[in-house]
């Protein structure tokens, strides 16, 4: 089977159709539309096999996965996505694992209302680069710089669980509770990524980035270019019940919410004058959101409170995520 | 060395700074203006070691190609390219090939004006995508289909050197005059993407592609998409002296210029009205093309001639680069 006939068969008129697309899979490259007075948004992941997912994930989870990190970027920008670009390179064609990915594929273009407009197939390891395009206007753009001292520090959903599916998967911790390992499985292999959150921060965060490599490690993103401190209260972060009930201990627990990655939450700061708007908004979506800290003036400087006592974290708990 | 180090050391600020990049490398996702009026066009390939480059490649070869790839599939819609996203996958931090790599990313960026707004730095095989994007107004965009019964057919430069320079490094092929044999192999490993003539060729050509798999299976792509058949003078191929000079016959000169891949010249058809403005263009740029034949009513079929004989090829020729 050559490159042409695989995409023609597995990826080409599957993808959700956009209007905004001239033309998509098929030709040297795609051409697409972007709206009138609004910016286009870019961010490239590659997900590698024993690297960013174990091996024997299915291929449904790899898709998922792809395409949510990437996706989460987005958000982290508050744009609205709209197109992919996806390089596939696979040791050799495996129509039933090609066929599943494509449909995972499918299904979330669909979900998302994002179109697949183009992308490369090669021989190789099992990895997978994607490119995702969106768009948002000029003034919306959320940013990593921007936090000013005295925002109020969020974050959506709950932290840890992603890297406690990992270790679950790994074997590195035990948990009886089915539904609970599930759970945490489940958000380490299908992280939601918080588009819709996203859009609703427009004009309201005055900074915002996805969590990938782990709490304290992605805070500091924050702190490094909006040229500020952080002060985090670890006795607040939102923490599962699948994880804190399951964990041999608090400290356990908060190793997780604040040092493993792939939680693909947003965490974002908000002026006091805006919390207002951030919380109707958010509420009006249902979408879950914690306060877990404070910008601070103190430039650099990360306090960690438990309960309004200083916390040590090792400085090897303290690293995060290395990608060499 | 994390990550964040990495890009900020050998790729943030080296590259060209464009002025309708409002964030590039650093946020979690690219930020940049398409001019109004005119359409986004978008492409990634993806290179890996010992399938699209030899061992042993240089950093800098393996850098230039990458780029050169994407920029040519640019080229072929007639656009204009404006920015890059590069996934590196590699096996550990070498610090002097990346140097030498990101120096002649940075080098290229400046010749092409495009910035490298993006990307992702992962441990894997060593493996490269690229996504490139440009833009095109929506009435210039360059197609495969658009080809009409009468339209000559011409190629940009050149066929068949970048095989003989491939075949060379394998040690498939002796050249013993060194200017040639040089010629040949920065042929393949530096490819010039025609991304002037693309760009000359806006509402000139009526269909257009470039080079990448060899020339019979790329001008099945144009007979295919614009339901048309394809007539091939072969005696007309433009063939280098370094290559038509060095090699054993006129046969073996011929099966790489019709069947070797990564030329990455533009195939382009013309109406008969448009060749005068064609060769004005295209000569007040000193732009070498050639007509190699002309686009017949006879949907899908290939004819070849040699001197006006049909000329046979073996269909293991005739089937040119595989992907798997």
């Amino acid at each position: 089977m050559n490159e042409f006939n695989l995409i023609q068969q597995y990826f080409s008129g599957k993808s959700f159709p956009r209007k905004d697309v001239i033309l998509g899979i098929g030709d040297d490259a795609a051409i697409t539309q972007v709206p009138e007075n609004q910016c286009l948004v870019t961010t490239t992941d590659t997900l590698i096999e024993d690297v960013h997912f174990l091996k024997g994930t299915s291929a449904a989870d790899i898709a998922y996965k792809t395409i949510a990190v990437n996706l989460s970027d987005l958000a982290a920008m508050g744009a609205e996505p709209a197109w992919l670009n996806l390089s596939l390179s696979m040791p050799s064609v495996d129509k039933l694992w090609l066929t599943e990915f494509s449909d995972m594929v499918a299904e979330l273009c669909e979900y998302y209302s994002v179109q697949l407009i183009g992308g490369d197939t090669v021989k190789g390891q099992l990895s997978l680069t994607l490119t995702a395009q969106g768009f948002v206007p000029q003034e919306s753009i959320l940013k990593r710089s921007g936090a000013q001292n005295g925002d109020w520090i969020y974050v959506t959903g709950t932290l840890g669980d992603a890297g406690a599916g990992l270790d679950i998967l790994k074997g590195k911790l035990t948990i009886n509770d089915k539904e609970a390992r599930e759970y945490l499985v489940n958000r380490h292999l299908r992280p939601a990524p918080r588009v819709l959150a996203g859009t609703c921060l427009r004009r309201i965060a005055s900074a915002c980035i996805d969590l990938s490599d782990g709490l304290l490690q992605d805070v500091a993103h924050i702190s490094n270019t909006s040229d500020t401190g952080i002060l985090l209260q670890l006795d607040k972060l939102p923490i599962s019940p699948a994880l804190g009930k399951n964990v041999d201990s608090l400290e356990k627990a908060l190793e997780y919410a604040t040092t493993s990655g792939d939680d693909y939450e947003l965490l974002f700061t908000v002026p006091e004058e805006q919390k207002t708007s951030m919380q109707t908004t958010l509420d009006s979506y249902s979408i879950q959101y914690t306060c877990i800290g404070q910008v601070t003036g103190a430039a650099g400087k990360l306090d960690l409170l438990l309960n309004n006592q200083a916390y040590d974290l090792s400085s090897e708990t303290r690293h995060g995520y290395q990608h060499f």
